[in-house]
């Protein structure tokens, strides 16, 4: 059994050898900067825990980590260029350090990379893991438009924001640890459920996302706190601040909403105000709860010993409880 | 055998199917909006012909050549959008008819798509094909951006330029053709001649779209006449004009290369004046019969009866002596 850190160097290590010396420059140097930025590299360390949870071994794992993680990366590069977002891990954006064509290109150029690991897996399981991997890439673009088209939204309802981040979010997770477990040769039953895990984590993880944004600190953060309702991001707090507010604060709500001329620290602090006095921290907290047992549940009824899910319940732990 | 008519007819109903019902809509109707434009479908049909050169059905390679119609689309998408073309095929370009942030995410989309139907081909030919495929998509990016980087270059060569429009267009021709004939389970031998043959056509065909942009008609060729000098594109003319120029007309021509105030019109006529005297239209045309007779002669190496060989013959030379 591997442990999650020692999964995460491995990853790190091959990540370094990634497109060396591809030329032109202009059109791999961005990918290879996104990707030298680091982060948790969570969703190819879950590919080989998927692989780990079933088998001895996770070396045959690998590439197919590394494509989730270039597919990660590729959907950060053109999602900060859409939302044209300044900072990512405290650096300079892909289309702020270039520009915007090279953003559109080398992503596109990563997105097929991305492809290229994925072709690796053995020959008899390219076929399904090949077909989910396109459906779940399709679905986080269908989550990214429902993203955006929420923004111009004022009736999206708990239920559109659930199905958004399941896709925008919780796919891509649940997709990687599937991906590792069927490398492994897991029983389709058994795969099923580490899926079913990965969809728990991942909407628990957004959920958190979105409660880090407001209620997190600045400087392990590492984004501005308050972004998301800077603007006016269909978050789960503000769905249900609409929703269980009375009067006063909804038209208080509205009022900052369609504002266009404000003082951001202003409109931060009243926004918050509003949340704390519905106590949506603690609902929110709640709702992540529900979706971290229901992954615990799943786990646990995977037919392999205890002692083997042992580094996939501390990553989830780790995921909830995060400050960052 | 099938003509080429037939197969075109073929390409068009199933894409009148593709994506019919999928939401969101913001997402999908602009992938069926740019193949609604039309155009000659001519890459599918000839993963088509790649097939039925070699075997009597061709229903089996539609998928893969819905594939090649949907990556050459949506790299149409995401160049225009990186050009800031206005039109495409006489119409409004997708970032144009909706935004930056559409052209980006349906672009992407469009591209797992075209995987998805690359995915349908038979499991065992899979691994084959789909390295096929992700090596051209990788060198048509490749191309796109040394045809950028070229923009801003003074010292692009010849060599250089064959090199760019090998990558950028002449690739997924052959890739096209290369596929239905992997698809017929040819021998190795003859895919790589209709492969070569693919090349050839390849360069012939953007040398001849090069010329066109200079000497085409405006009515027929669907496109400003003009625009590649305008914007200063490093085109086989242009480079050769530079090279084979005297003092004088170098000089003019450097003039306006780097003049950033002046009537489009003006600019035009000049460039084209020292074209017309140093008699490139010619040199382009036998550069462009070179690449054809070299195409023709892999056609005729390839071990079927030259019965079977005629709708690739004509295909070529419709793409040769087309006039848009």
């Amino acid at each position: 059994m591997f442990r999650t850190s020692e999964l995460e160097k491995k990853i790190n290590l091959e990540i370094e050898n990634i497109l060396s010396n591809d030329q032109p420059a202009n059109l791999y140097d961005p990918i290879k900067y996104i990707l030298s930025l680091g982060g948790k590299r969570v969703r190819p360390v879950m590919t080989l825990l998927g692989k780990n949870l079933f088998s001895e071994t996770v070396d045959d794992a690998i590439d197919a980590a590394l494509g989730i993680e270039l597919f990660h990366n590729f959907s950060l590069l053109h999602d900060d260029l859409m939302d044209r977002s300044e900072k990512r891990r405290g650096q300079c954006t892909v289309h702020r350090k270039w520009n915007d064509n090279t953003a559109i290109l080398s992503g596109d150029a990563m997105l097929i990379e991305a492809y290229k690991y994925i072709a690796e897996v053995p020959a008899d399981l390219l076929p399904q893991i090949l077909h989910l991997f396109s459906t779940v890439a399709g679905e986080v673009c269908k989550g990214q438009q429902y993203d955006m088209d929420f923004e111009q939204s004022m009736s999206v309802t708990e239920t559109d924001y659930l199905e958004m981040i399941r896709l925008k979010t919780a796919v891509l997770m649940a997709g990687a640890l599937k991906i590792g477990a069927i490398i492994a040769r897991a029983p389709a039953f058994d795969s099923e459920l580490l899926h079913t895990f990965g969809i728990n984590i991942g909407m628990a993880f957004q959920l958190k996302d979105d409660l880090l944004d407001v209620y997190g600190d600045t400087k392990t953060f590492g984004k501005n706190i308050g972004g998301d309702i800077l603007c006016n991001k269909k978050t789960y707090l503000l769905i249900k601040a609409l929703k269980n507010s009375n009067e006063v604060q909804k038209k208080e709500l509205e009022k900052w909403l369609s504002s266009t001329d404000y003082d951001p620290e202003e409109k931060i602090a009243a926004v918050k105000t509003i949340y704390d006095e519905l106590k949506l921290k603690a609902i929110c907290e709640t709702f992540i709860e529900k979706y971290y047992l229901a992954a615990l549940d799943c786990l646990s009824s995977i037919h392999v010993a205890n002692e083997r899910k042992k580094e996939l319940i501390s990553l989830a732990e780790n995921l909830m409880y995060r400050e960052k």
